[in-house]
Parts: structure tokens; C-alpha cells; sequence
């Protein structure tokens, strides 16, 4: 018996996290590419990624590749502009959406999984898809219930813009609605040099540090009597999130709706 | 409402961690020291700890101080040879043993179990009261599931005599039952040094470090592709335990039969 | 031959720090403890650490106990409030001082210090005994010149008053007169959570941890293209210290005025 | 007045470092690409590293390239076979050779600096360019001067085939030259494990990690009473080295003789 690949077609296939899942979907006997859509269009999708011709054109229109090449799953890494119609475009093509960029708002959240359960279709909008970053998150949450007193420090390149990092605050999160609240540290602290503390987040303290050379990690601490639990993920490139976004492709194929969060995939 | 306090009697208070368990049963209002039995008999508890006059003289004779000051329950550190029988007493007396000391036999346990659930009588012993330890060891099972290439680490005082640690090897137990099977490495590997590699334990890698300076860690490293994830525990003194044994003081109150393993008392 | 033991005395023998000197000189033959000085006198200095009897009774006038007990050094670890005052008694009466004591001003110890090359003694003002985290500063300033963007976290325990510690400050200042100033990081950064950046020195960050379980730890990382170097150093308890002032005793023997800062008896 | 690009020949530039520093010297203006040297020939550098087309197309013969280019120096990143041969046909056609090749014996090294020397040129032959592993291990060697116990665990890549890696050899050897030599740990030591104590080397221990998703890691530990000290390197990518073999194009036109590790450039 052989098994049907898992046709795949590409939004953003010249980005840095596109280029990635062309090579990974180029490189798995599962899965087939079939479209791969860019605002520049022309080039080879596999010559395009340094993997040789691969028969796939870059094409610049997503309404019509979906209509050609009917894929199964659309896996797009384009921008928040972008994203939102690219994922009811696919729906409304009965493509499973695996979205990894950002800027979905809970409203369009729960548009589009209206849209899916109306087709009994699979979707997944993930901010990360990284295994390692999703169990240091479940793993914080679980130990800040034993453990409350907790910081977490987050490192990133120096050129990033934001701080603290998305993750760090969905971190954060999670930690808070886990464990009870309580004010950390003691109560007549005092700066001396302002901002030493970090961030304060219901409690606890968020740190980023912005150096050359480090690409994504983050470190979350606990502190108890005479001990302390550090879970730690450090992330060195973006073939990091390849395996996710892999599973995720395998995943969403049996899935009846759309899910936020890579997480849920995981279990 | 007033509720009683615990009754608690300590075998062993002389020794480095009994020392600490007669503070922190001084320490918690919820408990009541009632005896301490050990070989050194005659100086009153709290000041043989530093805690000024108590008013429980130590005793050398667990039996008769069992029947005469009727502790609810009995914290034993001492040493292999004498914790079995020091159990064994303890159920025999209806007291309920929480017991920190190492050598028990698989037999032992099962008859001290038998001992337990005839009588309807909690117990628990722990090779391990930290916290800290028992979640790095369960969420390093849990993670061995997604990424299943894994090196443990462990630091130890460079005057403890055996490698690799009890901890250690729980853990690598732990992690060989969560994770399919594998041989870690490139099958060609050479040491040029014997035992740069570290000892092999089903598929993967243990290494002990001994220095000075340091009491009790443990690092678990996970790598997959472009990412690695850590858990690590750092110990810094034996007070780190006492969180754990108070918690198993109380909770063995409610219990009804011996456990072995501090984790079962955890969730 | 027999070479003489040093004769110390210890101001404030009661206090955490001074408890570990007492207990460092009589544990080490090549140094006599003459003599004890606190506000609480009366027992041992021996007993009052739990070392049993050693013959030195407390006593609380420090004036009188130099006099009588002819110290070849006195190490003090008090408060600023008598320190400045016990350094000049010392002084005064040819004793060598080792000070622990934090809060003298640049008059004091130049004021000091011409009082020692006036009768050609050594004296020792420090306030980090620490050879670990001494070294970690004299490195963090070496690769400052190679590596010039850097971070500094320091840990502490969750009790601590004042963030940054004073360890952070002086290894930035060290860091600072190293390197080129460097405005690091992105000019258009944003924190979404103030205070996530941590504190800025010189174009550079500090950050400051404070978790229960935590006695003192700093690490400083440099990055550069594709790579960290990180220098950490832990400390576990005050007993780290001793080995400093250990030392500290022997070389202010053979010193002919004051120096500030325990690195100056390092090489 | 402008300054004369220096002129680089690059031998090896299809390998993996090879083309790191096609791309390093295509980006840097005071430096010309003026021929590129491998087994396959034919495709412009510039594109083979995906940099664009910059007119140098790789030839496959190295002394006509030496001969016609007349580059200052050339760096070889190519294998031991080569390498030496290399090396003494850049020397004999007045080119400084920078070498990142390993392979070179003792005597190869004597010879090719004598050829240097003879002809009052530069030259460089280097293990390891990383600025950053270099300062780790000088900083290694200074700190066992203080804190002579000491562990090196090194990282790599699950795929490297010896162990422990070469880097921790070397800092193994300068800690062993720095301190006096002592026998660590218990000698009572037993292992339960075999090897968990890793490689033993002059007293001290080396443990060896293998994890995909690792570069390449080290760590050198040093514990003392109460305290660890610990130097860490990261490497992330072979970019990591480029910033070293700049420096070192650069040193190597003043240099008037050969000289073994990228370390003697460094100050």
C-alpha cells in the first residue's frame, strides 16, 4: 500500500522561515510541494533555497496556486498584513491553514475556526513552533506551582527591537495563572541604577538581554530554601522550528478545527 | 478551632541532616518535638542544634521513647544498618515513618508495606526530599519523549565516593522507561582519553563531576535539530530538604499505606 | 626551625562573617587567636562558634585587648559605623589591620593609609575576599577589549536590599575603563514591560536576580559573531571567603603600607 | 592617501570554512579576493558562496594562481593532505599563509617557519581562530594558578568522531603547565558506571557531550571552598571564527616570521 503525499504549497517561500520549510518539505518523502507564492515571483522554489530545480515556479497569486495545485495544507510564514486573508483564503479552498506568523487578534481567531468547523477543516496559528521552547514553557508552569518564587531572563540578539521577548511574556503568563500571586523580593528594595530589577509581571521579573551572537534562549529560574530549578532553551537557528512545523503538517490533516498554539499538538 | 499539633519524634538528631529536620520541626508551629533518640543520649535537643533549651532531652532507646512519648510520626536519618528496624518499631507502635535513610531492599519495603496497610498506617520512604529534584526528574522523563537525545551531568562534592549519583541514575532510569530506545552518537566514535564519554546507560550518557565547592547538582540536556533544552537542579546545603519533609510529616498523616517515593506525595 | 605563629584578633566575632574567622584561625596552625572583641562578651570565642574551648574569652574593649594581647593582625568584620574607628585603634597601636567592613570613604582610607607608612605597617581594606570573584573581574576586563559587548546578571538572594550589587558596579566600572565605549544594542529598541532591558552603564546593561535560594552569583557575557563567552562565578556560603583572608593574613605580614581591594595581594 | 587593499587567496573555497572566508573577504574593503583555488574549477567564488558574481573565477591549480594573482597572503582551509604542500608553495612565491588546517607536525612547522624567516615573511598556521575559545583558555590557565581543582566538559555536534575534542586537550595542557600538580577527589572513588568520572588527565577530568543541535561548547569549572568559578565558550557557527581570521590576515602582513597559534596575535 503506499500512502498519498501531503501536498503542500508555500506563502512567503523567500523569507527566512519560508526558505526553511521549503527545504524541510523538498527533503520529507511524505510530503509534496505543490505551490510556493511570493511576492517576487518566477524563480524555482527549490533553486530558490539552494537545493536545486525542483519544478515548483514561485507564482504571486494565492487564490489562484490554491485553485491550480490544490493543496492539502498551506503553510504560511508571510506578514501580519498578509496573514489574516491568506488563512480565510485557504479555507475557503477546504486548505488546511498552518500559520506561523504573527498578528492574529482574538477575533480573527475565532473567525476562522468558525470557518473551519463549518468545513470540519484542520487549521493551527502557532507564534512558535518550537518543541523545545513549548515544553520549557508546560515545564515552568507545572514547577511554579511547587516553587513560586521565580525569574525569568530571556537573551536575543542585539538588533531585536522589542523586549521582553514574545516568548518571555507568554511564559510569564502561563506562571502567573499557575501559581498564587505573591509580591516577590523584599519590600523596600531600592534601584540604584533604575531597571536592574527587570520588568515587573504580576509579581516576579522578566530580564532580556540584546547581545551579538546568540540567536534565541531563554532561561526560566526558580529559587527555594537552599535550592534552585532552572529550565533552559536555547535556540541556534531557525532549522530549530522545522521539526514543529513538520509534525504540525502531519497533525493538522486529521484535526476538525482550528487551534492557537502549537501546544495543543503536542500532547 | 484548634487543631492538634503533629507529634514528632526524630531518630538521628545528631547527625547532619537530623540536625536540620529537629530545626524545622522547632520551627513549624504546626509540629510538637517529642522525642529524639539517638546513640549520644543526655544533651537536651534544641541546644545540641543551636536552638536554645527545648525540653526534650535525647534519649538511646527508640522503643521505650516510641511508648512513652506516642509520636504521631517518626523522622528517621541514620544509617542503613539501623533504619529498617527503626521502621519496622515505628509501625509496630502505630507511628508513622517518614524516612530519609538510604539501603532499603525491594523485600524490605514489601513487607514494611504489608506492616503499614494492616495497621491502615501511612508511610513514606524517600531516597530524595528535594523539590527541586523530583520535578527536574520528571520533566525530564516527560521531554525524553519529544526530543530523545539526551546527556546527563551531575556535580558532587569531590570527596563523595561513588559515580555516578543515586539521582543520577533515578533519573536515567526515568528517562530509558519515557523514550523509544536509541543508540546516541556516531557509531565510529573513538576516545582518545578513556572515558571522555562518560558511562553508558542505555543509549546515552552520564558524567560526574567532583569539586569542592560544590554539594549537590544535576544538569539534563536535550539536543535536537538547531536547539537544545536544560533542566537543572542546584542544592546548595541540606536545609533544601526540609521544605520536602515537612511536607511528607503532614501529608503521611492522611495516608494509608507506605510509599517509596517522595514524587507520589507531590501531585 | 620554628617559624612564630601570627597572632590575630577578631573584631565581631558574633557576626556571620567574623563567626568564620574565628573559625578559620584556629583551624589552621600557622595562626594563634589572641584575642575577641564584641559588644556581647563573656564566652569563649571557641565555644561561641561551636569549635569547643579555646581559651580566648570575649571581651569588649578592643583598645585593651590590643594592648594586652599584642596581635600581629586584627581582622574586622563589624559595622561602618565602628570600623573606621577599630582600623585606627589598630594602627595606633602597630597591629595590622584586615578589614572586611564596608563604608570608608576615599578620605578615610587615605587618611589610613598614611598612618600605616608612617610606622611602615601593611594593612588590607577589602570588600571581597573572594579569589573566585576576584577573578572573574580581572577577566571580565581583559575580554572587554576583544569582545566589547557585554551583559552582566547578578543573583542574590530575594531578601537583598540594593540592586545592583556592588560586585555588578565595580566589575562594569572595570569593563567600562577597558573597552571602547560602545553604545550597544538596537538605537530604536523598545521596552513594552519597563525596566526589561535591566540597568544601563556606559552603553551597557546589569541586571539584577533576587530569588530565595540564592546566596550570591554574577556571570558577565560577551557576545560576538557566532559566539558567547561567559564568565560566572558562584558563591555558596560565607565560609568562601576564608580562603581570602587567609591569605590576606599571611601577605599584610610583609606589606609596608594600606591597599584597598583584596587584587592587589592577588598576584 | 589610500591604503593598498591587502591582496587574499583563498585555497578550499568550496568547504565549508572556505567559504565562510570567500564571503568574510568579499565583505571587508580593505580587503581583495584576487583568486580562489579547489579541486572542482570553473564557477565564479563570489556565486559559489551565493554572494553574487565577483569576477574571480576558481581555478585549480595553486602556484599558477600565485604565480598570476600575486596575493599577499593566502588562507588555506583545506585538508592535511594539501595543507603542508600549500603552505611552502605560498611561502617559496613570497605569500603569507594563514592556516586553518590541522595535521601540522612539529617538524613541518620548524621548516616552514625557517622558510619564513629566510625570507622575512608572516605567517600563521592556527587551530582555532575563535577569539572567544582563545580567551577562555588563557583565563583557564590563569584561575588554576588560584584554584587548582579543576573540570573541562566539552560539547559537540552527535555526529564527531573523536573525543575528547581538541580544544579541551589544549586548555587541558595549559591548566596542567599553570598549577601545581595535584591528584583530585576521593582516592577511594569507585565508579558504579564505568567512565562516568570521564578522562582522567595529570589529576584532573575531561567529560565529553555529544547532542545534535550543538556547535561547539566548552566549559572549564573550577570549585573552591564555597565557591565555583566557571569559563564558558559557545560557538554557534563557523562565523564565529571569520572575526579571528581577519584579525589575523591583517597582523600577518608585519609579521616576519611563522608563528603556531592564532593566540600569539591576540596581544
Amino acid at each position: 500500500m503506499t500512502t498519498a503525499k501531503i501536498r503542500v504549497a508555500v506563502a512567503g517561500p523567500k523569507g527566512r522561515m519560508g526558505r526553511e520549510v521549503v527545504k524541510m518539505v523538498l527533503s520529507d518523502a511524505e510530503l509534496e510541494l505543490v505551490a510556493a507564492v511570493s511576492l517576487e515571483k518566477g524563480e524555482d522554489a527549490g533553486e530558490a533555497v539552494g537545493m536545486g530545480h525542483c519544478g515548483v515556479p514561485i507564482t504571486d497569486d494565492l487564490e489562484l496556486a490554491l485553485v491550480e495545485s490544490k493543496p492539502d495544507v498551506l503553510v504560511d510564514f508571510t506578514t501580519p498584513q498578509l496573514a489574516v486573508r491568506n488563512t480565510r483564503l485557504a479555507i475557503e479552498h477546504q486548505v488546511r491553514p498552518v500559520i506561523g506568523t504573527t498578528g492574529f487578534t482574538p477575533d480573527d481567531i475565532a473567525e476562522l475556526d468558525k470557518l473551519c468547523r463549518e468545513r470540519n477543516l484542520g487549521g493551527l496559528i502557532a507564534p512558535n513552533f518550537s518543541i523545545g521552547a513549548i515544553l520549557m514553557m508546560k515545564f515552568a508552569a507545572q514547577a511554579a506551582k511547587y516553587l513560586p518564587n521565580v525569574e525569568i531572563i530571556e537573551y536575543h540578539g542585539d538588533q531585536k527591537l522589542d523586549a521582553p521577548s514574545g516568548t518571555s511574556v507568554k511564559t510569564a503568563e502561563l506562571i502567573h495563572e499557575a501559581r498564587e500571586e505573591i509580591r516577590q523580593g523584599n519590600p523596600n528594595e531600592e534601584e540604584t541604577l533604575e531597571g536592574a530589577r527587570g520588568a515587573y509581571y504580576h509579581g516576579f521579573r522578566i530580564h532580556s538581554v540584546r547581545l551579538p551572537g546568540v540567536f534565541a534562549q531563554q532561561e526560566v529560574i526558580f529559587g527555594g530554601d537552599g535550592q534552585t530549578l532552572k529550565i533552559r532553551h536555547d535556540s541556534y537557528d531557525r532549522a530549530g522550528y522545522m521539526p514543529g512545523v513538520n509534525v504540525a503538517i502531519k497533525k493538522v490533516m486529521t484535526a476538525s478545527h482550528l487551534v492557537y498554539g502549537f501546544e495543543h499538538f503536542l500532547d
